[in-house]
Formats: C-alpha cells, sequence, structure tokens
C-alpha cells in the first residue's frame, strides 16, 4: 500500500539516511535557508507541543515556575565562570551590530559600520550566566529561596555538522535554572529533576532511559556533577535525552550572590540547571519507527486516532459520514484525540499510507458492508495487524487499545535495550563487541585518560555511571587497574 | 494598609512613573543587564501564559497550526520586499560571527576574527521574508492552500528608548503568516484575525477597543492594508494592541512563490500576517490599574483568588486551616485558582496590601470569630469593598463575584473611554482638547501631508480610520478639503 513518492530507504539499508527520509517525509521539520536552522513543520510542531505541555505540568507540579531572560549574553559575562568558558563557551552567534542601512550603490541593505556595539553580545547557548546576573538582585535573605524557575526558549550553539531536531544551530529547549540555601537541597533538586525527565521518557515517549552521572569529562561547563538520561536507539547507538546539572556555588561566586542565612551568616548560593531540548524529537523518531514510517506513542500523537471511509459514492459517503458523526462524539467524549478524513481528493489508500507514514496510533476504516454489519475494522501502527470489531462499543476498544499500544511500544523499545545491553570484561572482546552498538558495561579506572583512549581507539564514550546497575567492584577492561563498578559505554548522537 | 517599601507614585502624580513603579513592584518584569532587553519575572509570566493559551485556542479554533521557522535572516532576505525594507528593517540586531576564542592576554574571551560570516544574519525584527522564502517550496497548487500557520517567537528591534512591556528590543510574541489562493480569501482571513484580536482584547483582557484600518502612513511595511485594534489608556494616551496585514501578493511576489490554479493558471500568492506581543501586558496593566497596584480581570489572572487566614496562635490557625482545605476544594471543584497563603513569617496587613499590589481580584479572610460564625470576609480588588459572606456557598458567591469583577472591569474601561472619546470639528479646538487626551473623532482629508503635519504640530496621530463609527462625511478640519468620514486621532503608545 505504500506510495511511490513518500517511500523511505529502509533502516537496515542505511539508518541515517532512513532517519532523514522520515523526518522530511513525515513533515516533521526540514532545514531552512539558513545554515544549520531548521524549520519545525506544523505536524513536528504539533508533537513538541504535546512534549512540552506534559512537561511544563510536570514542573508546575514540582512547583516551579516559568519566566523569561533575554536572549543576548554580554561578552564579559561568558568570561567570568572560567570552567564554563572552557566547555562551550566558544561556537556561538556574536551580534556586533545594531542597525542596517541602505546601501549607497542602491543594492539593499548593508551593515552601518557607525551602529557598532561597544560590548558585542552573544545569542544564548544557554543562560546560566544572564540568569545568575539577574539572581543577583533577587536574593539577599535564606527567605528569598529557593527559587525555582524554568524558561521555555531558543538557544543558538554554532554546530559545524547538523542533522534535524539530533544537532541544529537554533533548537528549542526548556532550561531550569534553580537557587537553593544549602547544597543538600539543591542535590535533591537535580536529582528531583532527573526522575521527572526519566518518568516523561518512560510514560509519555515510551522510550526507556538509564539513569546516572557523566564522568568528569563529559560533565556540563561549570558543574560539579551531571546527571543524565540515556536512551538506545535502534541502530544501537546512544542517545543523551536530558541533563541535570548541580552546580555547586560556581556560578554564585561567578555573578557574587550571597544570601543571609538562618544563622545570620553569609553564603553563596548554591545552584542547578537542567534542561531537554527538540532533540528528544529526534530520540522519539529512532526510538519506535519503522521502515513504514512513524510510530508514535498515543500520549504525543498530535491525533490519536484516524478515520477513513471507504465508499464507492456519494450516497455511501453521506451515510458512512452520519455513522462517523457519532463514533467522533463517542472517542472525543473520553478525550480521545481523531482526526476524520473525508476528503475526497483522495483515495483510501493513500490516506491508508498516508497516516502509517505519519505514526497515527489508530486506524479506523469503515465501508458500506460495516454498516450492514455493524463493524469497524481497527488497524494498529505499532504492529501493523488489524481487526473487524463492533461499532458500538468502538470508543472503549480504542481507548483500551491506545493503552495497549503505549504499553507494547515501551515494551519492545525496552526487549530491544536488554538484547543490546552486554557485560564484557576484556578491551578485546570491547573492541569487537562495540561495532555491533547497543550498551557496554564495563569496568574502567575512573581516570579521564583511560577513557579518552578508548574514545579515540573504539568512538565510543561512557554515556552514564549508571544509578541502578550492579555496583560490584572490578578491574579496569584496559589499565586493570581498580574500579568502582562497571559504566555505560556506547558509541552515541 | 500599605506598605512603606512597596509605595506607588499615585497616577495622577506622574503617569509614567506610576506605570513602572507598578511593573517593578508587582514583580512583572524588570530591566535587565542588555540595553532594553527584559526580563519577565515568574509573575508577570504567569499573566503571559494565560494570554498565550487563550490566543492559541482561539487560534486553533479558528483552522490554523503552530510551526517555528528560524531566528536568523540572511540580510539579502530583507532587500527582497522593497517597502519591507523601507519600512522597519534597519534597527536590528546584526550577527557577523560565529565563534569566541580565548583572549591570548588572557582576559576571557574575544570574537574570534576568522570566523567571520559571509553573509551577515539578522536576528528577526519579523518573519515574513524567511517565511515566504519557506513557504515557495510548500506550495505548488491550490491544493496546498491555504497553509494557516502561526508561530510564537521572540523578536528583535532595536529601540533606542525602550519601556518595560510597551517598547523593549526584544519581545515576545506571536505572529501569523497565511497563504490563499484568492485576494478575496486572504482579506477574509485578515479581517478574521484583527476580530479575534478584539474578542479577546474585550472578553479576556476587558479592555474595549476600537476596530479599524490604519492610514496609509501608519501601515505595515509591505502591508496593502493593516488592520488594527486601539485601546485606550486611563492618561488618556492610545495603544495600538494588535495589527492584522494584508498583504497581497508583495512577499509571494518577492520571494517567487506561484501556484496552480483550479483552472491550471500560475498566479502568485495572496498573504496575511498578523500579531501581538508582551505589550499586551502593558495594555492590561494600564487599562485596569489604581494607585494601590494592580487590577487583573478574572481571566488573566495568575491566582483569581487568595485566602487569609487571621489568627492568634497555632490553635486557631489549625482550625482554620480546615475550615479553609474544604473551601480550596470547592473552588478547584469550580476551575477556581486559588492560593492559600498560611505563612507565618508576615503578617496579614503585610499580606493584604502584597494581594492588592499584585491584582488578586478576590481576597477571603478568615478568622476565629468567623469560624464561630460561620462566615468569611470577600473583598473585590476592582471596587476595594468588601462583604461578610456564610462560608458554606463560597465557592459559588466567589464564582458569581469573579463574573461579576470580570464585567465591572470591562464596563469602567468602557465608559471611561466612553468620556474620553470626543468630536471636534476645528483645528483649533483639535490643538485644545489634545492636551487632556482621549480620542478625537475629527475629519482629515486623507492625505500623509496633513496627517504628517498634525503630528508635527500636535504630536497626535491617526490611529485608525475606525469601521463601526459614524461614515458622514465632512470636511478636513486642517486643510478644509473633503473628508470621507471621521478618523480617530490620539496621541499614543
Amino acid at each position: 500500500m505504500a506510495v511511490e513518492i513518500k517511500e523511505l530507504t529502509s533502516r537496515s539499508e542505511n539508518y541515517a539516511q532512513w532517519y532523514n527520509d522520515l523526518v522530511i517525509k513525515a513533515d516533521l521539520a526540514e532545514n531552512s535557508a539558513v545554515r544549520g536552522c531548521m524549520v519545525i513543520k506544523p505536524y513536528g510542531y504539533a508533537i513538541w507541543e504535546k512534549i512540552q505541555r506534559q512537561l511544563d505540568d510536570m514542573f508546575k507540579e514540582t512547583g516551579h515556575v516559568n519566566a523569561y531572560f533575554p536572549l543576548f549574553i554580554p561578552k564579559s559575562f561568558l568570561s567570568k565562570e572560567a570552567d564554563h568558558v572552557e566547555g562551550f563557551a566558544k561556537e556561538c552567534a556574536v551580534v556586533t551590530h545594531y542597525r542596517l542601512k541602505n546601501d549607497p550603490n542602491g543594492k539593499g541593505v548593508v551593515v552601518d559600520p557607525e551602529a557598532k556595539l561597544e560590548e558585542e553580545l552573544i545569542v544564548r547557548p544557554t543562560s546560566e550566566t544572564i540568569i545568575w546576573s539577574t539572581y543577583r538582585n533577587w536574593i539577599q535573605s535564606y527567605r528569598d529561596l529557593p527559587i525555582l524557575v524554568n524558561q521555555w526558549a531558543n538557544v543558538v550553539r554554532w554546530e559545524m555538522r547538523t542533522r534535524l531536531f539530533l544537532r541544529t544551530a537554533e533548537f528549542l529547549w526548556q532550561e531550569g535554572h534553580t537557587a537553593h540555601a544549602t547544597e543538600a537541597e539543591a542535590i535533591e533538586e537535580a536529582e528531583k529533576m532527573l526522575n521527572v525527565y526519566a518518568e516523561f521518557a518512560e510514560n509519555y515517549m515510551a522510550v526507556p532511559v538509564l539513569k546516572g552521572i557523566k564522568s568528569a569529562n563529559e560533565r556540563f561547563a561549570g558543574a560539579l556533577n551531571t546527571y543524565c538520561i540515556e536512551a538506545l536507539m535502534q541502530d544501537g547507538k546512544a542517545l543523551q535525552a536530558g541533563t541535570s546539572h548541580f552546580l555547586g556555588q560556581n556560578f554564585a561566586k561567578a555573578f557574587d550572590v550571597q544570601f543571609i542565612d538562618k544563622e545570620g551568616k553569609r553564603d553563596y548560593v548554591w545552584a542547578t540547571s537542567w534542561g531537554v531540548s527538540t532533540r528528544l524529537m529526534g530520540a522519539l523518531i529512532m526510538a519506535h519507527s519503522d521502515d513504514n514510517g512513524l510510530v508514535l506513542p498515543p500520549k504525543l500523537a498530535p491525533y490519536q486516532v484516524v478515520i477513513v471511509p471507504i465508499y464507492k459514492n456519494d450516497e455511501q459517503l453521506a451515510k458512512i459520514d452520519e455513522k462517523v458523526f457519532k463514533v467522533l462524539k463517542d472517542l472525543k467524549d473520553l478525550n480521545i484525540s481523531v482526526k476524520y478524513d473525508n476528503s475526497q481528493n483522495k483515495k483510501p489508500g493513500w490516506k491508508f499510507a498516508e497516516y502509517e507514514l505519519k505514526g497515527v496510533p489508530v486506524r479506523l476504516a469503515i465501508g458500506a458492508r460495516d454498516l450492514e454489519n455493524g463493524t469497524i475494522e481497527a488497524a494498529r501502527r505499532d504492529t501493523l495487524t488489524k481487526e473487524t470489531v463492533s461499532v458500538d462499543n468502538i470508543a472503549d476498544y480504542v481507548k483500551n487499545l491506545l493503552d495497549e499500544i503505549q504499553k507494547n511500544i515501551y515494551q519492545k523499545a525496552f526487549d530491544f535495550r536488554a538484547a543490546n545491553t552486554i557485560s564484557v570484561d576484556s578491551y578485546e572482546e570491547f573492541k569487537e563487541k562495540i561495532e555491533a552498538g547497543g550498551f557496554i558495561l564495563a569496568h574502567w579506572d575512573g581516570t579521564t585518560e583511560t577513557e579518552e583512549r578508548i574514545k579515540d581507539e573504539t568512538k565510543a564514550t561512557i554515556r552514564c555511571i549508571p544509578f541502578d546497575d550492579d555496583k560490584t567492584p572490578g578491574k579496569c577492561m584496559v589499565t586493570g587497574k581498580p574500579s568502582a563498578q562497571r559504566v555505560v559505554f556506547a558509541r552515541a548522537y
């Protein structure tokens, strides 16, 4: 039933090409006229809105509020926190002028050389610096703490090699920036938000994630500790899906943010930051989709159900319409989002392929014979199976089916990860197994030197030092030195 | 009951200072370290989120979808639509470089001179150009039309004199960009969205607005017609609260966006764009607030009700808490948002002043005697009156009261506008009356020359050529030439 023009490269043939085809052909996003910046198309943006709405609710339930800080950061701010600068303040868009003027030669507009900024402004790559310069005025005493603020925003990092959703110069994200009176409270916050991310990934995106902390080498620039969730894609590569940072007092010291504690003593404020981005779209797409197109978890699908009428003439369509309008009402009463596609300029086969490509979880088809029999055909996107059922209880049937699909997609991804997670004890075996992809649990001596050697020789990085796995000590697979526990290696996006 | 530190300048003393004090002291927004850019604080952002959510629902109900386009616009794009360039593509933030590097002298970071962009990028002041360059690939035939897309985004216009919410270098907004097969359909769309804005302003913001079209001089750069809604602030100045533009085929021609119509003929696509911004926050604040602080319409208040307990000891508080928890539940069951402030480190008087300042529509206070009597005190923010009522039906009482407040705030603003709208027939009278502020309906000969003379001499501009008012012809108050109808003049923000 596939339609020629929309055919995808298969995953086995070329996974990277499959991904790219899918993003384009399912109308999720496309490259723009501006190098490295994407256009998020309405269907892709509708998924992002679902992600945003759910995360925003979860942030608010955990006591956070939203605010908005400037797009621009004075260049000098980026010099204030040494590790932060060292780590990634470099590949940024720099604003140097604030005015255009008509080209004296009549060729449109040119930059007005007289409108040069005294200090250059950097388009935010992340907002710790501008936010902590603001918090300085918000915080005097422990009574002003904690500050639990989140921002939904666009950020820019001048990536040289970009891929839609996975790595783009401009991307959309949320960044939480919290301020606390004690170290313990800040650590608790960083861990709490990691758990929020993990819960979201597993229960909404249906993507199982490993929780853990980053090695020093992979830590966020300026953080004392970076917590992360790591997901496994179908090609065996890992994808970092969210990070939460315990920043200690680094930014408070850089921006001189002190407070008077309950005992009347001055101290620097403790900080966290945490973020997820439109990269989650990449994880969502790659974790579940197949050679026929997107597979979306019902909880994040822009519409969960599509209904396609099958008819020979207007009279039949009118009768089907009548029946479907009742079904639509029943589905909406159960808070199920549904699209009825009775457009006349497309054939049912085209529609079937289109909604398969777009990952609509459930497709209902109804024809003249169904009207006679009181039936309707229900097809699942995840298993590509279908069943003819009674139309009378279709809303309840669909509701259960959506739950079942949400669970099944998660379980499938979970089983895939389980089948692609192994332990190895020798570096030889590691080098062999890493070629097949997947998560590899191995002992490591804790040094950046060994970590970088492994990366250079195998392209694998330490994805995280996991929380939940085996804590048995052992010996580093490379150097034989003592290792506190196995860590998770993978090649990564 | 006012608390010294939060005292506002009164409106009569200095309206501009009152506004600024209010924005700062009610924790709505503040100036940032970046010239002209504001920080929107959590309480202010919560109001903006309510505005966004409601408008977004209204856009979706009228068939629109959201998408996202790049922050940056290649400089050459701004040269493509001549009027657009002429009109306002000048005061913009210009990105010229894409990398920083460590200062060789060890003083932080400097711009890497080797990382100069071949073509400068402009931070979007509005997105017509980048969006129409994208639509070129989206549109081949009439079947691809209409495109009904909206974007929520930040934009930058390098304003020299800025005021929080009213005029800032960076601001948040939505911009709708639609593409149509016919002129009539595009005009219908532009008018439809003007009506959506007017409905939102009147029914949610409780701000009455005049609908009309702009004179050629005040038209959006690149538009054939600009529709607008104009509101009157308490100081007698007008504020443009939203605009909707009929762009004709100008942008389609500039970016060569053609389609095949039903008859198989090629034609350029017809366009509209429409937007409202965080400027609405300024309108909301200035339309209703008083010398005690904000007055918020219930439909946009972050919380509609605050409950303050009045107690002498922990035992009393415990009993009050118990009673209030039931009230909270009843209010929430009616979808009323409520905050219970039983914090112990602030006195009731401080709380009363604080929530008055923040414009919470209804304040409930409950003390030991109320418990005995089965009563609770309900105070209205809009009228500053209070009433002791039975606690048993308090949720229903509050629900009705909120409706009443929403209506009353609108009516008050409506009456104010009516009292400050006059007709004048001579330019002498105009010059005298304009000093007192308000809308002045007067005849004008339709020329830019006369319009500019009036502006130079009186600082008043034509706010709109109104739809709904008297269409009787007359003679221009300045030149005596024929005038088709009275137009609305005012000094404006």
